[in-house]
């Protein structure tokens, strides 16, 4: 009767960190990092296991992906061999350098990995923030649907991250809590065939 | 408390329209054509609205939507303006010809819609039939995740559709119309903030 | 041996049509406008079928191109039964109001169209303006390589576009062009088994 | 004034290392292997810097590239700095064990990290094999455009991939010669700015 939320993510310099840290502020959610080699230690993966909703995080590295989160994917096939996700609630999130800089494809290849998955998706929920009166510190300026997107100049330090983009991270967590605490039974349904 | 389940399809030549009554039957779900200039009657926009779960159809020309879809599409923007369909589930299927043909776009364009509707999304949550003995006539053979794909020669006639593919799309509903009843709340939350 | 370069676009508002004119002004092309209806007049296909490079251009609306813009391509299939259009080079742009707004999915779109018409590819071979110093006056500040991004606030009207956009879309014409110039034959192979 | 061909790529088992010989033999391209961790020779990026084409493949798992193929674009970060690829033709190939499987992702992740490269991209170029009398031994009867698609049961030895889809790789390895020799100049231009 679980309805735990995980936060898994890979942080290449410590950005993605930070804003997978403002996501479980607000999804009241366990924070679960896969490391430099690529590796989700075994607790990690029990902690999936066990959550209702998963929010998966990763930098936008040429386009997609880290490699690191890449290979957290791959090892995630025997999990998918036995559908061990299925109906798990999913949603993410990435941050890279340039305002748009090819995010979107990072979250839709969180959103077919998901899929493959069974797991059903959520967004940001968010309407953007975009007339002229708005401005980088509005929730969701960056526009995004599918998932959350944050950009952080690629001069800037992990302590200047763009404040507005924090706070809709922080609003985006909560979102998905609110999907899990509104929308969704107690308890994915474990039948495989269904 | 409603928890209808509604098909939203365009079918430019009848192919569609049969996956979207094998989905429908599936689903026991209500069939809403969107007609050739690409209008859905008034009806049909209040049966959405009602929903608790819409499923969408179009065919896959030149890799995307028939534009008649779009048009749909583009029309939603009137509720999309007041996210009207906030946390209802969304599903989608396509048919085309060739056994690929970029029919994953099209299920991405229906994803990325559903999240600027902020809905939630569900794919067929069924494992491919992709060793050397599966045939067209297995479930889910033609291996999709995020949506129901389903493939029809050029130069078949409605009458000769695989059946295979009739008897996945009718699974597809089926898998909906599971996790409506079993893993979604009855009503949608409709706190715009939220 | 023709080097024409055209842009074929849709403009719901008049904010794309501006985009339009200065990538066409970067690019010394010719402008193809499809009207309010989804249609191209005859004389703007026979300009297509000449030409050795072809930029096309739509707004974002709910995560993909117009419908208009749809029904242009899906009026495509005609020449793609034939390969009209086999090796010519493609390249495309997009305007939305937010600074995202899904607007990767309309340059997808517009690739996958491009390749089952056997075209090549162009984007924007701009670095993006990504450090803390960069601005919304900077080329290519909304970090887009598939093809050009550009944005509008939802209530800018057409004079009240980002000078900035307006000079990354006239680079990116003079892009294409010198692409087209120093790149490419003159004259696309016919050989429709090559 | 290199016209040389080269098809980087990642084999997890030996399906997609047969596919790339098919793709090189077609093309008369050297094959650059990467290897198991991730890394590519130096001999390999040398390789790549003196090509005027570069031919990408990778399988699909879990609905993208191998972790190992992200390893090597992520790697890449050094030459896109530099844009030294630029203006080279890229294209690229697949293998998975479904017949549809998330392929077109992995094309979708090849094209966009060519694009943030400023390459030029060229597809299959080859109608699909989508009528009733078409079969699994006819060339491009995946029906793919962006990029070569193979499918190989996942319990198939190298030994027993399907004979039409190696063919189809050898044509669309001719297919990227004939475009570089008939439709390119001899030498990308180097000019950053242009």
């Amino acid at each position: 009767m679980s309805k735990n939320i995980v936060v898994v993510y890979h942080s290449g310099y410590g950005h993605t960190r930070r804003v997978a840290e403002a996501v479980a502020r607000g999804a009241q959610a366990a924070l679960l990092p896969i490391d430099e080699h690529g590796n989700l230690p075994a607790a990690g993966w029990d902690a999936i296991a066990e959550a209702r909703a998963v929010i998966f995080g990763s930098p936008t590295y040429l386009a997609n992906v880290s490699w690191q989160f890449k290979r957290f994917i791959d090892a995630s096939s025997a999990v998918w061999a036995k559908q061990g996700w299925k109906n798990k609630l999913a949603a993410g999130f990435t941050n890279s350098a340039g305002i748009n800089g090819d995010k979107l494809m990072t979250l839709q290849t969180l959103v077919a990995m998901a899929q493959q998955h069974g797991m059903l998706w959520a967004g940001t929920g968010m309407m953007p923030s975009n007339v002229k009166a708005s401005g980088r510190e509005d929730l969701n300026y960056l526009a995004s649907f599918t998932g959350l997107m944050t950009a952080t100049p690629a001069d800037a330090g992990v302590d200047e991250m763009h404040p507005g983009d924090l706070r809709t991270a922080e609003a985006f967590g909560a979102r998905i809590a609110n999907i899990v605490h509104t929308q969704l039974s107690a308890q994915e349904d474990t039948c495989l065939t269904c």
